[in-house]
């Protein structure tokens, strides 16, 4: 903005004014907030200096369209708060020299170089799984992980976010847990969350994470040294190949065939085996329960330690028909189980958990600590509370359903446009695997879809080998509305074609 | 519990119900919802099985004391989530099957054992500060680091929580940010936050992190290989030390004096150097202007990279009169900049930031996204709300008033009562670093203190000879009541003459 009221121009133009609202949306939520906030940020910039006189109430409140009381309410809170002053009779002004003007610095290279030629480790080049940031702007989203506003449980999650927030709430969330989490999450955790995946545990075998990113970033931080053999899935979760490297130059990716990791030498060869045997990233093959038992077998055989990452647990429609989990399967105490909401409820929010040994969560508690303390107490409280409140359960039930639903139009979907792919989803899973036909090269195609809108992600970056990926990609569609998922497919068809010749 | 109500008994005797409410209070809020709560948990936890009848709503309102619709809304919302039946003219009834029945496990030890012998790194065998965790038990708790519930600013804090509750704002934070933060955060911190400390950012030299601790904890992991020699300051930060000796065996004590680190050779050896130049932790000395110049001159010399922790910035009563941040003299890019909101307003939140040239950022950004993916957006939203709406300003503001006068109450309360220590604190610093008499080991002394329920830090922890340390405490006074101050100091007294004879 290059607006610049000062006070030798007491009467500016209503242009001015008009343009420093332009971003109040009338039928947004909370005008009061919205003005302030215009106000208060065009303080901080200079763009409104000290001593500059402000449109009366009723004017402004004309020039907005809004109630005269909004725009008075507005102007006496930020007289309460010192950001402007009014006068007997004169008039409401900016209080005086409440601005910081920034320097006329330059952005300096060689910083940059200099750090740069001390980095200890380079995440930065290493293959990641494309997300791309702008989705919402694509018609026609199959990405995978993202958030659907249409399933988010809007008004039960207000409730819990409103219980929290009083007097008594915020004194038992604000201060340093040190290492620990909330008492009542946790409890939630074991009482209402753990035993549908047939897991039972107690208080101290229980520790809170930022999802289950950093469950598993955690785990490979504990127990993996630079020798330390680590099985990783392949094809498997890029992010997880990633933090093994980072830490060991000793992993080994397990064979695969269509019911998951395969039982063999490999497997016994590791000391540790970090497993998506619910869902296998990226295929989403479920472990058949004698695979499962043979698995188990073998790791007690060769003394495996085994990572369970549930990262879609509790979402198919008949949750009792399910395998049950390894952990829950475990009688040797050899499974560590991560768990996380953020597919159930919303990636955003940032919450998973890991139930292990009590030994095991006395260290990652040090470890947590260490790291980042806790994560945030509020949001574990607010959801606690979600969970008390018997709203997580309905949500489950909920998701379940529609995403059953959703899935069942997919496979029509895919049925009568992708007739020449080969295709594949686990009940509860929030996403396909596809094979191309032969000669289609998955990355020149999600470069093709996304020119006509359409995008999905190549398989290639969850192969350790990206050229033995080339004929997979993922399609997610839980980010998609309904209706637009036919079209989609369509146009994806059309690219595929596109790339076959 | 071990009540168990079942459908043979349909009319339960008052007392069973009365004491499954007995958690309910019906001075604490929303009745409603402390009665849902109660309930779910009762069915979740097999207290009250399938087919119990429940009470009529005129029956509970009578035995808890509440209005009667209080009752019937609760029982109604239980129905419509299908945890209670409700039958014509019948009553209501727990609805079929919802339980899970824990099976009787047991604690498998042999797993510990197991997992422990693999853990490649262990945190738990590291000396840490010892945070009690049971602080608000003790009447006079001079911690450190803690929240003071009359200093946090619940109203606007509420309304800043209200504001991002709107369905609009929960469809902007719920979803999965990649690697990004919340923009509006990044822009709050540029322009309202960071300009108070004479540092101005481009949003790609900001990335938000979980603290100042997890800040650190990156910067350590991204900058400190095997062989990096890392200047940490002796005495220091002691979770600093611990995550800097997990990563590396060049760990550099640098030396210190009254105005913070000498600037001499062992410093100049560093590879980079992790320093608290604005308060020093823990003796709160601020490095002088003189000092700083000559910091920055010799780091250029001898190519040494500073991390600047400024986890007290912004806290005193005159800003204006402040020493400049390093960041802000710095003119080589030589420098990172880590802030915090921990001390300024709830360490439960966990949000802190690093300033650093874009390529640091960048890396960071990927790294921040294999641990964790990102800070929860929705607490960065109600931040960057509660400082757009000017509350964040105002805080400080009467947070400093206050701090000075606490301090200003604590100094001559220590006048009065350990006039044979020696203390010292900077403006705006959250303790007191304090000096016992010969012969005082200060961690005889604490435990002495805490017998007369006075909490105080050994300072034994922040040395990395812990012997040298042992005449040193901290005096935390923002979690204890001004009115406790003396009496607590008086007791403090007791103990340190009972530690000398």
């Amino acid at each position: 903005m290059s607006i610049n009221i000062s006070k030798s121009a007491p009467t500016h133009p209503d242009i001015v004014w008009t343009r420093l609202f332009s971003g109040v949306d009338r039928n947004g939520v909370e005008l009061n907030v919205q003005i302030r906030r215009a106000l208060v940020y065009a303080i901080q910039t200079g763009t409104l200096t000290a001593g500059a006189r402000l449109p009366s109430s009723r004017r402004l409140a004309a020039l907005l369209n809004v109630a005269r009381n909004t725009v008075t309410g507005a102007y006496q809170t930020l007289v309460d708060e010192g950001f402007l002053v009014a006068t007997e009779r004169q008039g409401i002004y900016v209080a005086p020299s409440l601005q910081e003007h920034p320097s006329d610095r330059h952005r300096d290279e060689a910083g940059s170089l200099r750090w740069q030629s001390g980095f200890a480790i380079r995440p930065s080049l290493q293959r990641q799984i494309d997300k791309p940031r702008d989705w919402l702007a694509f018609p026609y989203p199959f990405v995978f992980g993202q958030f659907d506003p249409s399933l988010f449980p809007t008004n039960n999650w207000r409730e819990a976010v409103r219980v929290t927030s009083s007097v008594k709430e915020i004194y038992g969330w604000a201060g340093d847990q040190v290492d620990d989490d909330d008492p009542d999450l946790v409890e939630q955790l074991r009482v209402q969350v753990l035993p549908s995946r047939g897991i039972f545990a107690d208080p101290d075998e229980i520790i809170v994470t930022l999802g289950s990113q950093q469950a598993l970033s955690m785990l490979v931080q504990l127990m993996v040294g630079r020798d330390t053999i680590v099985g990783v899935e392949d094809p498997g979760y890029a992010d997880l190949r990633n933090m093994v490297d980072l830490a060991s130059s000793g992993r080994q990716n397990l064979n695969m065939d269509g019911d998951g990791v395969i039982v063999d030498e490999t497997f016994g060869r590791c000391d540790i085996a970090f497993l998506t045997v619910s869902h296998h990233c990226p295929t989403t093959a479920a472990m058949p329960l004698s695979r499962r038992q043979t698995l188990l077998e073998r790791a007690e055989a060769d003394n495996v330690l085994i990572v369970e990452d549930d990262y879609e647990g509790g979402l198919s429609t008949d949750p009792q028909q399910d395998v049950p989990s390894l952990k829950s399967l475990d009688r040797t105490g050899r499974v560590v189980y991560v768990g996380s909401f953020s597919k159930a409820l919303a990636p955003g929010l940032r919450i998973g958990y890991i139930v292990a040994p009590p030994s095991v969560i006395r260290e990652l508690r040090v470890l947590r600590r260490l790291l980042l303390r806790h994560p945030p107490i509020n949001n574990q409280r607010i959801l606690a509370t979600f969970i008390a409140l018997g709203h997580y359960r309905q949500h489950m039930d909920r998701m379940s359903i529609v995403l059953a639903k959703r899935a069942q139009h997919m496979t029509t979907m895919l049925g009568e446009h992708l007739s020449d792919c080969r295709w594949q989803r686990s009940p509860g899973a929030k996403n396909f695997w596809v094979e191309a036909p032969p000669g289609v090269d998955c990355v020149t195609l999600a470069a093709a879809a996304r020119e006509k809108g359409v995008l999905i992600e190549p398989g290639a970056a969850f192969f350790a080998d990206a050229s033995a990926g080339r004929r997979f990609f993922r399609l997610g569609f839980t980010a998609i509305a309904e209706k637009r998922i036919g079209p989609g497919l369509a146009l994806l068809s059309e690219a595929i074609s596109d790339c076959r010749s």
